[in-house]
């Protein structure tokens, strides 16, 4: 217990977020949020609007966990301090003379360090998502899994969100709901978290928030010095994919009877031809019931 | 009181939902949302927002009901047994192999089975709404109809909600609020048990869950084996929306008046010929202010 | 303390809100309802939808202000005397033989009044929110101006949220969160109201109350009578943005730099000629690992 790595990773889980890595992730949040084409003007023309906006962006998390667990969507702005430095980082972004912070940002090394600083506060808001949904509801898995999930990666679902009803992006229906590769790290990490709450992970809390930090500041740097989107999970989804949902396809006896079971899902395609059998005969009879 | 008849009812009142009739509201929720195209290759490319649109179809009116209440709308997930069981549903209508559930489903018996047993859930469902929210507001008999309704029908409010979000349909001015059949027999049964639970209405209880029951469950079984949408309440309806909206059509002598009357909503229609009257030519005045 | 006109402040400021001017305000706003395209029409085909439609137009603010701080939203519909009266303006406004309220209405000293009125409940508003927040985050003031500018303005929100659901409205991205005159002005008044809770601003509340109302009503006459939509605000509006957010174009000599820069943005304009500068290589170069 005592033993100087042991020290090392419970000195590393106290570290304080506020000043520092705060405001890294406000950066990275408010700058993600002024690369959207039309928001620079937007800050010009209407700046309550923007200020809301880089608000949802900087604490879209916490908001949306607050609504999950029917706490006020607002408490977010009783923490004076954190909305004032947020509040900086907006203005300072978007109205420093000459573009100054946009240029420093533009230099990869600061936006490695405020990347990697970034990802450091998420591991935090999981496991504040995941504690403070244990005191709500104990032994509720479940629900400390979704929270410690809404709070490290929800920010993403109320910019789209706010997005929508703005007008700036249609929903396609295929892209809502793809999980981005942090949501899916996120995710990950929550159930981590959660096992590790109600002991069934086997794991000091400290060594599990240092490992699963340096996983998450490692791949997304490694993501953002190669410019790739996402690497490391693919295996690892396929596999559990496969044996979950893929096991099917072993029945090779019935495959030429779910081939033609998209003809009985009212999508109206007339490709299935007249094969025998009765249980073929009443699938036509149900679609045309409900068709 | 002792009655037999009254012993069975009250049987029937402590009838327990949990493993068999929760199993055919989840089979039945579930097989309603395979049937939308897309459904199975969505399931297969991202279960995860499968699961989650399926979660939205068998618990969509306890979240709404939640969400009214402002209690947290995943406060269902507290609820291991069900979610796992819903859970399990969902997979093997998915994922089972040879698409064996489906085929079984597509016989017209077990359709009329489980469709009858999910009624009976509704009504335990309205019953529940409306004594939960008599424990929030006494007396505030708006609210237990609303939130018996909600947690009754909010189900497919739910799962419209989730669709339009996720684009996959697109509301016209005419359909969102335009009430279903089942919408307006649970509306209808939440109005019976408020004025029951406030003791407008001089039945027990016991009696009022069955004849409720009994009744859901033939008029939906009679509509599924004659085919047709909504048969019973229509006349009904007419006379109450002739009574309560209707009554205007007598005054004959303002009949002209009104029927010049659109060309003042701002729809912008020319064709209000320039009859006299003082209030004519005022009304044209202020629709050329706010038009 | 005791002067006459203290005294005529206060008695004013202890006005009851209950009969009339809550009749104004409802009056008011399922007016505006009823003037949008096919509100009549849907009034007659869909009454329950049309009825809950005017009480989100009547009690649009107050649910939002519950939503923020996660009380019910239900929570007005205990209030059953204000209810039924909104309801029954609601249902004369409708269905009133020969349309008479809305000729009366038409009659633009009638329009006065009643708008005049529905300033005054404004007011009100702002007050109880600012102090019902209070009571929850004792010193939080950014949740008390949000909360009094939700409960005095939200109501525009929540119907423009209603009517992008039902599809009646497509958000443009610029008109979304363009803030109306009343908005601002409530916005305005949340904030005086906030600083004179908080001791922040040494003026008693039924002076604060008196001016503010007396200010209301005479800009929202004034914009009737003149048929104008915003005034007074211009001036002060403009010399606030250039303060706040217009200083950074005294620096002229980076004015070149930054008119290139909206090329960085995403928006994919090749305008940006190859000039000089080791920064503007830097920022190209980022352009096109994010573009």
């Amino acid at each position: 217990m005592d033993s100087p790595w042991d020290d090392l990773t419970l000195a590393f889980s106290h570290t304080s977020m506020f000043p520092f890595f705060d405001i890294a992730h406000y950066l990275v949040s408010v700058m993600a949020m002024k690369r959207q084409p039309g928001a620079a003007e937007l800050a010009r023309q209407n700046p309550v609007s923007s200020w809301f906006t880089a608000m949802l962006h900087c604490f879209g998390g916490g908001i949306l966990s607050c609504m999950l667990l029917a706490e006020p969507p607002l408490k977010f702005l009783t923490n004076h301090t954190n909305v004032l430095l947020a509040s900086s980082i907006w203005y300072i972004i978007f109205f420093c003379p000459c573009d100054l912070v946009s240029q420093a940002y533009s230099y990869l090394p600061v936006q490695l360090l405020a990347a990697g600083m970034k990802e450091v506060t998420r591991t935090w808001k999981i496991v504040g998502g995941v504690t403070h949904a244990n005191s709500y509801y104990r032994n509720g898995w479940i629900v400390m899994i979704a929270i410690g999930w809404a709070r490290g990666a929800g920010g993403a679902i109320m910019t789209k969100f706010e997005q929508l009803v703005k007008g700036d992006w249609k929903p396609g229906s295929d892209e809502w709901l793809k999980m981005s590769y942090p949501s899916k790290l996120t995710l990950l990490g929550s159930i981590m978290f959660t096992f590790q709450h109600t002991e069934h992970l086997a794991v000091s809390k400290h060594n599990l928030m240092f490992f699963y930090t340096v996983f998450l500041v490692t791949t997304k740097i490694t993501m953002m010095v190669t410019e790739t989107s996402s690497v490391t999970l693919a295996p690892f989804e396929d596999t559990l994919s496969r044996v979950l949902f893929g096991w099917q396809k072993q029945f090779s006896w019935c495959e030429k009877k779910s081939e033609t079971k998209p003809s009985s899902n009212g999508t109206g395609s007339s490709a299935s031809k007249p094969t025998a059998g009765a249980s073929e005969s009443v699938k036509k009879k149900h679609a045309k019931k409900t068709g």
